[in-house]
């Protein structure tokens, strides 16, 4: 893969300049995209800044995020060769640090579950999840050293952990979602995909202009919440031993461990997930449904013929289940630093028929807490383990999961 | 002014038709606008629906919300002729119950301080507010039973007061903002604009699926807290003198009005607001700001300049001052049902250099809580009082305004 951290070092100590770290990424596209099905489309001259601590970086851009210089078309035969007018805040942002949004990865349409083309580098008979497929896809295979996904249950932390990369899903709103499609506006997350916890770090605190969100190795000793979200039904063998990899290796590095059991309001909260979700998506997908019904894909018409059931009294019950989680799970982060959880529910499945399933996720995206995902290594298709913080509380997340990341590694 | 509620009524009668009522709509633009200047560009062929319960409702949408059928040029040359893909979703929603989202109404660029050319049609002399300059002025005017507005500070009270009509800015989210240019997404705020409370009120609960918002006249007497907001600097004479008519119509209807001053961090909050309200438009809008800073307008330009300078730490202060307060004021809605308050420090400043100042709407936007301005009868320019009720309240600060619109005329 590509290292943002590594080839930014080569770019500060001379070895490497920063239209030849864009030429990297270019000649892996090449390569490597054909047989993968990332890239939904490339800018074939791309401006490369010479300043800027993110010079040199391609980045790809989930293709439901606006980009000023290449078509957004969200997945859909609906949108296709649709240009927008101005980049999204986020890809402005990547712009001012120097990096390249360099192309758009694939994405389920509207960011929803029926699956995309794409397959998993790591084993091509396999989905990469979704709905961030392509961005997912893109980095595990060594074409792109950072990627903006998105995440509404978990389209950013179940595709990251199929595909072996490492991703975080930060805190609601730290990082700014103007000028991406709307699926769910109190679900709705960016999220970066990097090689290792070390790039997405960086990645992160530049981008967020959030410096304290990298605290390197300097993290004391964290007390870890060990949760196996139970009312999620029980994860495969495989998935259920890599987190207990993860917990012991975090022991064995200096962290307490100790199991957790969630208070009742926040599964409460977990199941009405869908009910937030689908009312929204009814309204922010309105136009699309009114006029466009028989161009939705497939699961995602028939989500939206049954949200036009939904009404205003579901959608604020809710809503009310959710504060009273946020408030629970408040309190609960003064007796632990993190919460070690599943990232999915085990590996990739085979074939292209689903992206998997967002159930250890859709929890924390509606808690709006800071994700992160580390890979597990082992044999087969990858595995990931989830770090959960409180909100805001993002660079003890990545902190927690670079501690982890190592101790396995060593 | 054309009544929404008055239009439904005589279609349900069956003595007007929906294209009949498009119809006033029409000759009432074409006879008063070329005066006024509120209309950007309008639907010359709309599609009249015969069925559900905003038919033959012609609606005047802001030009910062997007629309199929009609460009969206955000009030800045940097969009002229710009043409969005989809409707936002308020306007599908509005098309959904059979209205005709007729025209598109002057916006200061991208909803910002700049004024407009658009005049008051109380007196030509003089702004009709901004930055929702076209929706106030339309509805003033005749020429719409409905328009859309947004308000980030106070761009739908405000303009309403100076207008003389009728305005709700709702609960935070209540309407969605998918397809809407955004400013500060903490802020921002769909509103809505008609001749009285009873017209705001239905329009309301029909695109809010919400039957119980519009309580008619059956509302018990409310205890109302009446606040000059005094940190925001005092207001005109008449504005105060405005104000004691209303809580004296009000407590001569029966309510039970006490002076309020508001606790410490209220006060603190609202001097914050600018501090969100910007770090979030320098995102916002930084693809603008990057790529076409010589043609942004003025003020705005210089407001954007200033926030490149503010930091995060600054925003997190800001963010964390306006939940101490939203606590605080949730309370405070224990002892009381709304807030009685100024919509504006006087009547609309002569001339067209100014929109008017918001200090007496910044707080209530801040807060998420639903506000109505309720025209105050009277000499002159217009002048109107502001009210204020807890969040998703939205239904008793409708009553409440409607018990005071009625106690006025009486």
């Amino acid at each position: 893969m590509l290292s943002l951290v590594d080839l930014r070092t080569r770019i500060a100590a001379g070895h490497l300049d920063p239209a030849g770290a864009i030429r990297l990424a270019e000649a892996a596209i090449a390569a490597h995209d054909p047989g993968i099905g990332a890239i939904v489309s490339r800018n074939p001259t791309p401006k490369v800044s010479e300043a800027g601590p993110l010079a040199g970086i391609a980045v790809g851009i989930k293709d439901i995020i606006d980009t000023a210089d290449l078509p957004t078309q969200m997945g859909s035969p609906i949108y296709a060769g649709w240009q927008p007018k101005a980049d999204a805040a986020i890809v402005a942002r990547l712009r001012a640090l120097g990096a390249v949004p360099l192309v758009k990865t694939t994405t389920s349409p509207f960011a929803s579950h029926d699956p995309t083309a794409t397959v998993n580098p790591r084993d091509r008979g396999h989905t990469p999840g979704g709905s961030s497929a392509g961005s997912a896809a893109a980095v595990a295979a060594g074409m792109v050293p950072l990627a903006l996904g998105t995440q509404t249950g978990g389209s950013v932390i179940r595709p990251a952990a199929f595909c072996g990369v490492a991703a975080i899903k930060p805190s609601f709103r730290l990082l700014p979602t103007v000028g991406v499609k709307t699926f769910s506006w109190a679900l709705d997350t960016l999220g970066l995909f990097g090689a290792g916890i070390a790039d997405i770090a960086q990645a992160l605190s530049l981008i967020a202009d959030r410096p304290a969100l990298d605290l390197g190795d300097d993290a004391p000793a964290p007390r870890i919440g060990l949760c196996l979200q139970g009312f999620a039904a029980a994860p495969d063998a495989a998935a259920l031993a890599a987190l207990d990899r993860a917990a012991r290796a975090a022991e064995a590095a200096g962290a307490r461990v100790a199991d957790l059991t969630l208070p009742a309001p926040l599964p409460e909260a977990w199941a009405r997930h869908p009910v937030i979700q689908d009312y929204e998506a009814r309204q922010a997908l309105a136009w699309e449904y009114a006029h466009h019904r028989a161009h939705l894909s497939p699961e995602l018409g028939e989500q939206l013929d049954a949200a036009q059931t939904l009404v205003a009294a579901q959608y604020d019950e809710a809503r009310r289940s959710a504060h009273r989680a946020r408030r629970v799970l408040k309190d609960l982060f003064g007796e632990i630093d993190v919460i070690l959880t599943l990232s999915a529910p085990g590996r990739a499945p085979a074939g292209l028929g689903t992206t998997g399933d967002a159930r250890f996720n859709r929890l924390w995206t509606l808690m709006g807490v800071p994700c992160v995902t580390v890979p597990v290594p082992g044999d087969g298709l990858p595995l990931g383990v989830q770090i959960v913080a409180r909100f805001g509380d993002d660079g003890r997340a990545l902190a927690v999961a670079r501690m982890i990341e190592r101790a396995l590694a060593a």
